[in-house]
């Protein structure tokens, strides 16, 4: 029989990873903050239950997390009782998160000096994709590891990537959420230009949709937008965070990114009203004011 | 048997919508500044060459044009023996040309005054739509006008949007430009910031190709600024004028867009070097200095 | 005696220049749109008023005007009885407004071409140094009238400069308000900073007062912002447009203004609530949302 | 016979500091990382060289630090043997250094854990002003500490301000440097259009000098730009830093900051080349393209 997969952090994303995980062969061993989670993946696929996020890691050679922030992911691993306290050599341990470049480098340090493998694999895409197994898996680390979990992350998305050492995942990460930032400004600014135009926003939808620039955002948050509608799919905050990434990973380089900037300073302005409303909501701001 | 369709100017974007309208039905009068481009329609098609872009008004009663920029339009429509003093009453013309809104009200006016009706009718799409008949219309004027042509918009065309009064088509095509502009320097700076970042720039593109941002802008253009070939499809100094266009018109309306002006800047920087080449090569200016 | 100066337009500029002129022994033959300003200078100073602009142009060799904006320029120059008619072989015509250059170029030609000299004279400084004779005048076109009339510019004003043909004047008020504008939305951004990080803001006006920062429009306007008051010296929409010119001047020499343009949509931002006040209302957009 | 002042950090700006305070009444113990530095003072004044950092402190009731970066300030605050450990209740620390409000908060924490009082006093200034006891002292803190060294800062400099709890005195300074290096940003942009348009650039440095906008820094560095002199008094680097710190505190506080983030944005254009020149070289990259 084949070794169990441990899987940590069974939130929004995690959930769907975990199950598609599970319905295309693998066997589970795992581990939430609310225990409730654990106990529906039990009852509905026979998952061992973890008493810990370390017994995971003890009990597992493969281990995947899916922790949603650096507070999160801290107050799991680190600590006398963390998780990573459970590796020992040989111990493989994928984190999905996406945080920093900085604290990837990070945990790989402490997974490595403890013996064990590491591989950083932010993904692209949110909820949707994780229940429905399309996500995008961009991954920095140890290579080798990399071609051993593919099985895995086939199972749990349409595509992975292998960037380089650990960061260049999610310096990948950075940039794509960067351009789609970016996107999403322009598109409020176009609408905002046409409705004060007295221009049909439902047309230049289609119209949009019809050309060169075509995409599935415009496709999908363009009638919302014009409807008001910022339910939240990514919230502002964190595209606004994104964009500051994005910007600050710029300064260390010394590239100039002025039309990023502009992006972030919208995002800015629109953050304190409307920063847990969905991303599209920077619209409000770049409407006709008065 | 039909009434013949006058069709002026038989430049990139003529020739091919002209070739349509006869492919599929029509019988035309042309007239061309060079008269080989009208003898080769002659010869190929057996359409009726006018001696003056006067004369194609005088014969029919609805007739196309499209000129390429204001001073060709000027020096066609305007003056003692120019075209628009072919127009009498009842006579049609449709200008499918990208001019400003403005002088698409300046050309209306003359046209009513001499008892004529007009429509404006700028197109989304380039050389290869024109040839393949999938451009889009963007129509404003007499929308009487634009039902009684839409069999010949639907020859050229794979859509056709009728948007209010003269000056809503313009200024659609420039809020459309405006969004497409912007979104070709974030490509610019996501590229210089992955490029900078020594990330493997092949999967970038790709990776944005399987997310939410998917367009065919990115996915033709996004190799060939990796292999630094900016061959132009649509030429910088054009994209900049367009942006430049944009952020007036955002002018005039009170709506502030930081984005598109920073957007503006990036092509006003790029354009001396650059503005003949295809306006990716934003992405020259955006890549990491020294 | 000496030749009468003629003198037209007496608005809130032209009546403390004209004063200045008068009382430092130059007579004047003055016209205004509401005669009541003339008849004031006549009372007061015994000045001749004439019928119409015209006349103050047919009686006097040299002339200078103060017309506010574009539209008053064009109602009193332009036309068959318009002032300009008024010109003929060596007469003199100063133009002190702020146009832009090419309108200033378009009344030298029309002044050229009946015979007379021509020199654009716009002026830095506003109603206060108007009246005390400090005004800085920025001249361009003939050179030879630059050198008759200065007697009369150091009447009204505490610095004359030549910079070229017509045109140049302009051009150098453009530039010279871009900075002031730019300067404006630097003071509201930082004082927006320092209000959200709870810093004393009388300390912080005091503090860019000692350092190299140190001048007199931060000094004047930094109290006034903190206690709300935007009295209008300067309004916006005025400030406003002169950014606007910057740009679009930065756009026909191939000058990127990115700063300039980011503080320039930060006037557009403001401009549909705060047009009428003070430039310094630009702080109103710039402080803590929400 | 009056305490001791001690006094860390004998570089461009602790030199001129020290030599103020000794000139003044004072007597000093002092330590420099360059010990000739220290000599120089021994001689010249007859101060007291210490062994260490640390020694200055256990010997002084009050010590003043001028350390120029954080990587300075840790290597010799912190550790084993850092001056810190120095620090007895009762012992005053007041640190003159330009470092972040995070940084001087976790100085002070440390300082007080030990029974010390703390002091963040940054100043505004450079070199001349240092030499000259021209300096202004932004001060945060212990406010009891801030008028017990008052006769100090009145050595050193020509004003001082107590601005609140530790961090306010260099949130002051960041909201300061970012106006700062907005204008130079926005005198580089006014010079290079300036010079785009042919205008007279001695002219242009004069006239903003007889207008609300005069100020020493124009004065100062206009002609340097003009003459492409671009000597160091403050690297463009430490300015592009400065404008960072700025962008990101207005990110912590939900201020946004357009004109501001693009004036970043050219600074991190120009800090690969011109990094190590006077931050006027960001003139350089705003001059008139290719």
């Amino acid at each position: 029989m084949a070794e169990p997969i441990g899987f940590i952090g069974l939130g929004i994303m995690g959930m769907g990873m975990a199950k598609n995980l599970v319905t295309k062969g693998n066997s589970l061993i795992v581990w939430n903050r609310d225990i409730s989670k654990s106990e529906a993946m039990a009852t509905e696929f026979g998952c061992e239950i973890a008493q810990s996020a370390k017994e995971v890691i003890e009990k597992c050679i493969i281990t995947f997390s899916m922790l949603s922030t650096i507070e999160a992911s801290d107050a799991v691993f680190l600590g006398e009782e963390g998780a990573l306290c459970g590796i020992s050599p040989g111990k493989c341990l994928i984190d999905c998160a996406t945080l920093t470049p900085e604290k990837m480098v990070q945990t790989e340090e402490i997974v490595l000096a403890r013996g064990g493998l590491f591989l950083e694999a932010p993904v692209s895409g949110s909820k949707g994709p994780a229940e429905q197994g399309t996500l995008i898996f961009l991954c920095g680390g140890n290579e080798e590891l990399f071609g051993r979990v593919k099985p895995q992350f086939e199972a749990m998305g349409k595509a992975n990537f292998y960037l380089g050492p650990v960061g260049q995942g999610s310096r990948m990460k950075i940039v794509v959420n960067m351009i789609m930032g970016g996107m999403m400004t322009l598109l409020a600014e176009g609408l905002a230009l046409g409705s004060a135009s007295e221009l049909p926003l439902a047309d230049l939808i289609q119209i949009l949709d019809l050309g060169a620039m075509s995409n599935p955002m415009f496709r999908l948050k363009g009638p919302k937008i014009i409807n008001g509608d910022h339910t939240v799919n990514f919230p502002l905050k964190h595209q606004q965070k994104d964009m500051r990434f994005a910007v600050e990973l710029g300064d260390q380089l010394g590239v100039s990114l002025p039309v990023s900037a502009a992006a972030n300073e919208s995002y800015k302005r629109a953050r304190l009203e409307y920063g847990d409303q969905d991303f599209s909501a920077v619209f409000e701001i770049a409407k006709k004011q008065k």
